[in-house]
């Protein structure tokens, strides 16, 4: 049986090295394209292994690509993994990082991960009333009483965010205060973050459809030469969550988990960070307070918009976010420059007529 | 050991018949005070296993110790389960169905589910940003990576809401279609409903605290005389949601299960449930936009507030609205005539200086 959205999935992959991971996942991964985008020196040579069907792109491609525009995307960071997602020409991304490995189910059964997150994606999502048994389109579930019927019909999933058992994604001080933590809970559930709640979005396990919310996952500027680190999936999650939440699109969370092979280093971690931890009292009330204008029907008028707030809001806090709010436009520039240019109106997720 | 809090939970059971199903909660039960609340005939004898320190309610003792406020307290229908809240004198309650017996996790153990309520009551809840890991104070858990350090000391938990494996809590028609659906997923985690969000709260597995929440548990008018019935937990769910998001205190989901072991009849509860159906299209808008006054500094005020919302805008629908925001009135009258009155006012779930 031909794997599900074969021809309309991409899988990114952020690295600095050979791609050893990949044998682990290549009963899964194999009959997938595979972007990888090389980050740090792009005279090394990156290996990957045979049989799979990929394109790489190291710092020089991409600055040939986007010419200018290139500043956008991040340098020594993971961040610019969303270069990926920009020369993608496929609806679905998945992402993964190059320390996750298969994990296993309760019953000791290889996760699919990808198997997981296209289901997720293909079904709709209930960010309007919380449905005590999760899923409610999953087998043997359903909505229980007292849930709307009006609202059962759900919205379209723009986004799936995997788990990670193993290590958990943790910020430096809890990395250093719980070294020794491991996630060992399986939690057999997937469910939709209700509209107007902001998560943490981990990079590390993540698919999206990139034509409902793509311009929206824009990884900002990390790394070299910026002042902060490990913000970048968070940053994209923040904005994807208004954006969807404005245009009417689900969020969803939970299965599939990887195997998180490898705690970073936490002290290493504390410098990238901490300015992110002191930013972040100020950037969560300010994504909670954003309210985009009514006429913002694409997710690029959305986005620009949501720099605009960023600069005027968000600037007083540091000049690093008058920085990022132009870099926004210039991705958004860039993304509509390699894809047909400011996207599809969308109202309740669904196309405007 | 003394099990946890023996001086300080109620177990309330409305009920029709004898109580033979607390013999399997013996092990979890009995250290603990029950309050049985006898619905329907009132000359008919219940009979409670020995061994058991119980009180018992029947619609004659009602009507006597309220006098003409006993209007409040719906007669043959489960509603009843909430003069039982009301006589308490006892911090917490939990409230349970008769015909929910122990279950087991995917070890084989038999859960103690009071022992799980009473956990997740006394940790806090964290209603204004999700944690992807889901209760972060649980054991092997914390806040992620992204989570902001301000927000992670919580806000104190009101609501516990249990599951219930087997028979899943559906409405009549999805028994209907799907008359042979069992709930056999066990997920193994406790959340909190966000803030902002609405959940159809079930009765027959909950706990509370009631001196952060009690006056608003209110089951409403169902069964005898009324159009409606099995709308109790959800109206109370809503009028608690909204409350505790105004009070700043958390309303949590999830573990424990209970084995529900019968489902209803589904066209019993086609005739009870189809003007809550329809009805219900308008309430959850009405909920969703239910602002209190900011001077709504205990529960108490903030019920009197809801109810005059209710008169003036689900009036409209139907008067079975108006007659219903009188008995909301009435109730808190009752209420504070069994309790100390008024209530302890609360900003963000602490007391107020």
């Amino acid at each position: 049986m031909a794997p599900p959205l074969k021809d309309e999935l991409d899988i990114v992959i952020p690295t600095i090295r050979n791609l050893d991971f990949l044998e682990m996942w290549r009963p899964f991964f194999q009959p997938y394209h595979l972007i990888i985008v090389q980050d740090g020196d792009p005279a090394k040579t990156i290996k990957v292994p045979e049989g799979f069907d990929y394109e790489l792109y190291n710092r020089n491609d991409i600055n040939k690509i986007l010419g200018p525009r290139a500043s956008c995307i991040s340098f020594k960071d993971s961040a610019c993994r969303c270069f990926g997602y920009m020369v993608s020409k496929k609806k679905y991304i998945y992402t993964i990082d190059d320390d996750c490995f298969v994990a296993k189910d309760p019953t000791g059964k290889d996760i699919d991960a990808l198997a997981q997150h296209i289901k997720n994606l293909l079904c709709p999502s209930t960010p309007l009333f919380f449905n005590t048994l999760y899923d409610p389109y999953a087998p043997g579930a359903d909505f229980v009483r007292g849930y709307p019927f009006s609202l059962r019909e759900g919205v379209p999933t723009a986004v799936s965010h995997g788990l990670w058992l193993n290590i958990p994604d943790y910020d430096a001080p809890t990395q250093l205060v719980k070294p020794r933590e491991r996630n060992e809970r399986y939690v057999n559930a997937v469910m939709t973050i209700p509209k107007g709640t902001l998560f943490p979005m981990c990079g590390m396990n993540l698919a999206f459809d990139r034509d409902l919310i793509g311009p929206a996952m824009y990884f900002g500027l990390m790394g070299d030469g910026q002042p902060i680190g490990r913000y970048d999936d968070m940053w994209a999650g923040w904005c994807v969550k208004v954006i969807c939440d404005h245009l009417g699109l689900g969020v969803k969370t939970g299965l599939p988990y990887i195997w998180h092979s490898k705690a970073s280093n936490p002290f290493v971690n504390l410098k990238k960070e901490y300015k992110g931890i002191f930013w972040q009292e100020d950037i969560i009330p300010f994504f909670q307070a954003v309210v985009l204008p009514k006429d913002c029907d694409t997710v690029q008028k959305c986005y620009i918009a949501l720099s605009q707030q960023v600069k005027e809001k968000l600037g007083k806090v540091d000049p690093y976010f008058t920085k990022l709010a132009d870099a926004m436009v210039t991705w958004i520039e860039a993304w509509d420059s390699l894809n047909s240019s400011g996207g599809t109106a969308v109202a309740n997720g669904k196309p405007k007529k």
